[in-house]
């Protein structure tokens, strides 16, 4: 496979496709939507070859379950693609217009990024998601799944190019890395030239690689290490329904909590309820000294405060006040998603201020961190990182912008 | 020197600054330009020891016009900062507001990065426009300037220092790196816990190294190889003037023009008056085979498509039309700043579209690219790269944002 061919082709069809109207981006969008429909046999049974091969290497059953397309998930994947090709144009915004001193007219106007490689594990609608928001963006795609999903990813990517080219679009809008070499993953990393973002999805393992060793600019979707602080002030009953909510709705994605942090003045009122409904909810407890005294836990130690369970599994710590809870937080947090429940306004907008994560709580489950809850219909990832995008990216978090000067023989004095 | 340490502090002090209100950043800077006013011969002194320092290693005239510091300049770096203080504050903005389907109130406010790394060589001036920016926009500074400034950038540094803790911010806010120890970069630049991004300012050599060798975020300001393509439309007694302007004001800058496209059709009438206006203005010309062909210049090689001469040298390139324009500046171009000179409105669209440029102009020069021209006030750079900010950066292009999710006991369902 020659990388650096497909990278030129990929270059030329950004220019082309950055210019593309919305009309024939969106027909292509919903022409994918059908092609991904009506080929779902042939989908489900290229999945199938995966799911045996996963089967052969013993898959984990989390895995194997996020291996498995459906029905009702290539479904899911088709209304995906409908959704974005009903969202508002994403390119040729004017972002701010101002005629300058000289008389210089000068539009600030959202552009595509230019080309795109996502390299990404595992769950193979990632595909059609990450190809329908590049696409809506005016982005050329460059896919590396995983090997565990690559008959499913093949398949997937070939009737999408089918479907943009069908729509009118190059096929060189779409490229699909159809290789289970690792290797091509350290070329494309450096290749500068044709490639103008990398995305990496999947575990810590993929994200550090692609990090370290990228020499092109990378938007990181990093793990959650999630906090929820109940201060003195809060309702306990809300309380413990949120905290609920946070760890166990659904233990294994990144927006559930690993943390609780507790008020000590309410820390005796608060956890012997809240240890009854986690065990109800057969979640494991840990907790720091203080915890312990109140409930019988096991000691949570420095290193559970630094995990990411995944799991149900919950570490406690009781502190002094707010300040200690956000000092803990901008500690131990991975940045993506922490919460304050409280009735005392100053604590909780000390809190949303002083936080330094995409996404900050008041009196609700952190498990709202999502493109989808709100409002940008599907997402790329949820960035942890504070330059280009924060949180939660769709479409428009993958532009860009272009100055325009229009002159009339302007000079400069 | 202890950079972990150093580190700690700085991130410990960003999150004060984060939250320190306009009033009191404003009020510092007002002290830092009052400072460098009233400690003007304190600077000369330090600066003439760079000066001296420099002509021992017989630094170039312009080197050591860089690194000239004098009553104007100083007088300029002040009113620098006053200007900073009187812009909008770029922090707690609310860029996004909306009322979720289940209540949830959810707001997308701006938020300063954190603790910016700037690396820079020779004018000790960027070191009072780099603080000035970044205190504006709540990020705290690690300077590290060039072993050719030392002294001037000691000296600067400790006012600025001083002047930020008499308006009552903490010292941690600046940190200058006083020592001509390269080793310290290659630290710095893998501080991924304690630094959140990097911005390089300087020659070639300099952003390459950063670029490369940087586990933390980078912002780029490369070299400009920047274009004005003259259309068989355009007003051609204008273009003379334009080209002239962008070529020779100052050709020792990254928005000056290196390479002049001209359309077939005008050549033949253009480049003659073209070659003389240039002639008049020591402008050495180089040009491709069409170009020998009408005017007596020597020819250009592909290695002059690709050379920012940053001098008095211009390579002209006869193009067939816009079309090869376009595909020519995507080739060769840094995505600096390219123009077109044209009447024909379809093809000047065509170009501000089709052009992967951060700034693209029609009818004008190039050399507008600026901070100040733009209405930024001082800049920090100009961004070559796409990610983030592209082209002038000031203020509000050093923040990121956070969702700020206020509940009264929602819980994901």
């Amino acid at each position: 496979m020659n990388l650096t061919e497909m990278g030129k082709h990929a270059k030329q069809a950004a220019i082309e496709l950055g210019v593309a109207d919305s009309k024939l981006k969106n027909k292509a969008l919903k022409f994918m939507a059908d092609a991904l429909l009506e080929n779902k046999d042939k989908i489900i049974e290229a999945n199938k070859i995966d799911l045996e091969d996963g089967k052969k290497k013993a898959l984990s059953g989390a895995l194997m379950d996020r291996l498995t397309l459906n029905d009702d998930r290539i479904k899911g994947m088709a209304d995906s693609l409908v959704q974005i090709s009903e969202f508002d144009e994403p390119v040729g915004k004017v972002l701010e217009k101002k005629t300058l001193y000289n008389g210089l007219k000068l539009r600030k106007v959202s552009t595509p990024i230019g080309v795109i490689c996502v390299i990404y594990e595992s769950r193979p609608n990632v595909t059609s998601d990450v190809v329908g928001l590049c696409l809506k963006s005016g982005n050329v795609t460059i896919l590396k799944g995983g090997s565990e999903a690559i008959n499913s990813n093949r398949t997937i990517s070939k009737l999408l190019v089918e479907a943009a080219k069908q729509a009118g679009l190059p096929e060189q809008v779409i490229h699909f890395i159809d290789s289970t070499d690792r290797s091509l993953v350290n070329e494309l990393l450096k290749m500068n030239e044709y490639i103008d973002l990398v995305i990496p999805r999947g575990g810590d393992g993929l994200i550090k690689f692609v990090s370290e060793n990228s020499t092109i600019p990378v938007i990181k979707h990093h793990k959650g290490i999630c906090h929820t602080f109940v201060d003195a002030s809060a309702n306990l009953e809300k309380a413990v329904k949120i905290c609920i909510n946070a760890k166990c709705q659904r233990p294994g994605v990144c927006n559930a909590i690993e943390t609780l942090l507790v008020h000590e003045k309410i820390a005796g009122d608060f956890l012997p309820n809240m240890a009854e409904e986690f065990k109800k909810n057969n979640v494991k407890i840990k907790g720091c000294d203080k915890t312990q005294k109140i409930i019988d836990v096991e000691p949570a130690t420095e290193e559970d405060w630094s995990t990411e369970y995944l799991d149900l599994i919950i570490s406690i710590k009781v502190v002094k006040n707010v300040d200690e809870a956000i000092s803990f937080i901008n500690k131990y947090s991975t940045g993506h998603s922490d919460a304050i429940l409280t009735n005392n306004k100053k604590n909780a907008d000390k809190f949303t201020a002083m936080v330094d994560s995409s996404s900050v709580y008041v009196n609700t489950s952190t498990r709202f961190t999502d493109g989808g809850e709100f409002g940008l219909g599907a997402e790329i990832g949820i960035s942890t990182q504070k330059l280009h995008a924060r949180g939660p990216m769709g479409a428009n978090e993958l532009t860009s912008y272009k100055f325009i000067v229009q002159g009339d023989g302007q000079i400069r004095e």
